[in-house]
């Protein structure tokens, strides 16, 4: 099976282009499976009832998410119902919401797991013990895991994807809104990319306005981001999973930019 | 001219795949002037005389640096006298060595400009004021300005790329070790990559022993690392830039693995 | 000369106590001078136009600022005429207000100086370097020199107190908003505290509820903080200045509990 | 019953100066039990065989430890046996050494945990939800309990008094070498101080010469810290606590400056 992951989707742009784009996508590369990381799909921040149906609607599946999750404060009202959205597993206790999911697609058990890195960002519960709890749950249903591990330092992500390096089908990083170019099947089998990248506004500072950034790093001011106008890009990952075992067997990265 | 950029040299597994291949990489691209990161050349930590001259023979013109620059304590005997070497320029005044150097290659003069970033990494002086500084210095000589920004933020590079478009050749990234695949050429000419990437051994955590770094990530425990071994990588860069304006005219990134 | 320092006032509690007590304590202390950190005295953040003529009308004569020095908007409308609020003076270029202030009270000049700490903080100006830049443009005008070193860690802290000593009449710490017992003249004879503390609601945390303060730990979701409600603490400190020389000669700890 | 409570040891100095003042302070304070932070006793990192026995020696009870507790690698050979030696309990699953410990001080049972801090320090477990089960299993033992929080932010170590209060005799901080003056018994009678300070060089930068650290300050190169000369301090504290009910009935902070 081919699955399509998509990187960080930001705001109208984002979603636009895919409305735009996906269907192609998903017939070029003949994708059985749609994820996204939707951290900032509502207007770079966070995540509406509405803006998860226009994504759902677009033929995505399933929904990870980040340190932006709680952006949006409606998502309270449904992320504990809603099974295709996954927050980071390694939260703390008590987290509305739920770390890993099972999917049913034409008949195929997929485990989804969002994690998130502890490096350069808020401490939570250590994400290499969580996802061998996870895993070992989604084990029980299926050997396809797909595992989002959103996190900045390159260090931790690497790790992880070796850590998990035969127990999971793909390990792919979100967050620093970049793609890197190191994507590979690691020695186990899983597939592995540092950083998917990010699904918006081509001419930006990760989806924001590039001019509002810089006044950030050339002042001492407090400065509102906008999300920035301009063209679109699509950022993303295919991986082709031997579904008996779980396997990654091709990764191929998706990076276009619509100038 | 076509400049071929060298990401983060790691210890012997990476000098010794430069001696391999960078002959052939030169003549396939063309290239006119090589440079290198070489912050982690000796061993994984900085960089020795014997070091830099085994680099400097191999045909590499200039070597700039990074937080690890001062890891050999016997840099302090040379960096003052070797103008090929360049450190970051926006660290504190009263720093041995240089932030920027004036090379001459076949009668074409290229400004070499070194910084490091200050998000999550020590705070020096702002990056993107001392970028204006060097960059007004080198003008005078040239309009070919070339700018190593090694950090560990894509906001900050990607910030910098933008702020400083229009008025170098290139600022491309260093220091997360992971090459990037948003090389572009920004509206004012200027070629940009958030990371050009390390070259070091392959099946690595940045370079390093994966079971050390992932030791480090499920304990508590202090950890030595130690260079990773096996089969290698180099991650580079090229970028033409026609040398009437010094604007970058080709962007293209060498990945290379050789497993 | 008896100077009154008082450490950061948080809210309208903060705002109270001092105006029921701060008579009392000049008299006490027979106080010649009285400056304040005003960082979270609106509300606590920031600080509005009513709020700071509150403080002054109370005998305030210098705000300090912080970190929190934008966090209310209007504060851009009076801040480059107000000459008895200053900010910390190693932002970056371009920023509104002033980093020092000559004060003249009874016919003695005061040079006052606000700066801001690095480490676990946004980068700005080496706080080391800026604080010679300024001392050395007031020392024109008087030996009677007060900084205010908003910052973080300890470390940073004492070192700019050593750094400064026999330079400035006095080197006080903010933004912990816990009271330091380690208040000591230093050899050259500069008054130093690590941290002077914080006036405001008694049983909290930082000002905070501190409920609020344990749930952001606790949990992996948002927290909105509200100040704390209940009895006030005063913080501050006590310097005596010899006039002729500007040197410290005596330094007492502040710290009321009206519970 | 009186504990009293030393704040970090910093290496020969804070050594000596305990063999000096010890007795005496246990005499004029009749104090029953001596616990002391001992992760820079053995020349500022770390502590030894040699050095512990030699802090055992003078009559302190139990050694709790924090980041620096594993500087000296032969730790490794005495931590698990040494049950009067106690290293941070949230640290990750198979750390050696233990993270509480019962004492048996004439027939009383005193409970002692170490916890470390995650702001601005490394991710290990919640430091609040190990605590909650370091005590149920101390409960079952004892009502008299005292943490050692060795941690960096004001705001997570109040939070952890609040946290902790009404269920453990007292929560002191340690870990940045300045002794606050924020002493209290919580409404629930729990002990409280932010940081009890250090005990090793007077005139010093947390226990290291101040030219060093105002060298890494103003600079952008390494330093290679020292230990500091000179006179000595003391800094620490004396709860008196109920043996019926385990709930804190006087604190009192010890400063003492030998100069
Ligand atoms: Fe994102
Ligand atoms: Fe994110
Ligand atoms: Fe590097
Ligand atoms: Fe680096
Ligand atoms: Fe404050
Ligand atoms: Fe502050
Ligand atoms: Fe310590
Ligand atoms: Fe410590």
């Amino acid at each position: 099976m081919n699955t399509l992951i998509i990187g960080d989707i930001v705001g109208r742009i984002g979603r636009n282009i895919l409305k735009d784009k996906l269907r192609q996508l998903i017939e070029e590369n003949d994708i059985n499976l749609v994820i996204a990381n939707a951290e900032n799909a509502a207007g770079g921040n966070g995540i509406t009832r509405k803006v998860a149906d226009e994504l759902f609607e677009m033929g995505i599946s399933a929904l990870t998410m980040g340190n932006h999750v709680w952006d949006q404060k409606e998502i309270f009202n449904f992320i504990d119902e809603e099974r295709r959205i996954v927050r980071p597993a390694n939260y703390l206790p008590n987290t509305p919401g739920r770390g890993s999911s099972l999917l049913n697609i034409n008949n195929i058990k997929i485990g989804i797991i969002n994690l998130q890195g502890t490096v350069f960002m808020p401490c939570n519960n250590n994400p290499f013990f969580v996802a061998d709890e996870e895993i070992k749950m989604l084990k029980e249903h299926t050997n396809i895991i797909i595992v989002d591990f959103h996190a900045e330092a390159t260090s931790e992500k690497i790790a992880l994807g070796y850590y998990l390096d035969g127990k999971v089908s793909c390990v792919y990083g979100t967050h620093t809104h970049v793609q890197t170019a190191d994507e590979k099947i690691l020695p186990g089998g899983t597939g592995y990319i540092t950083d998917v990248g990010m699904t918006g506004p081509y001419d930006s500072v990760l989806g924001m306005d590039k001019d509002k950034i810089i006044k950030k790093f050339t002042s001492s001011l407090p400065v509102k981001f906008d999300i920035a106008k301009g063209p679109a890009q699509i950022n993303g990952l295919v991986i082709k999973i031997d579904e008996s075992t779980g396997k990654c067997i091709d990764i191929c990265r998706i990076n276009k930019n619509y100038i």
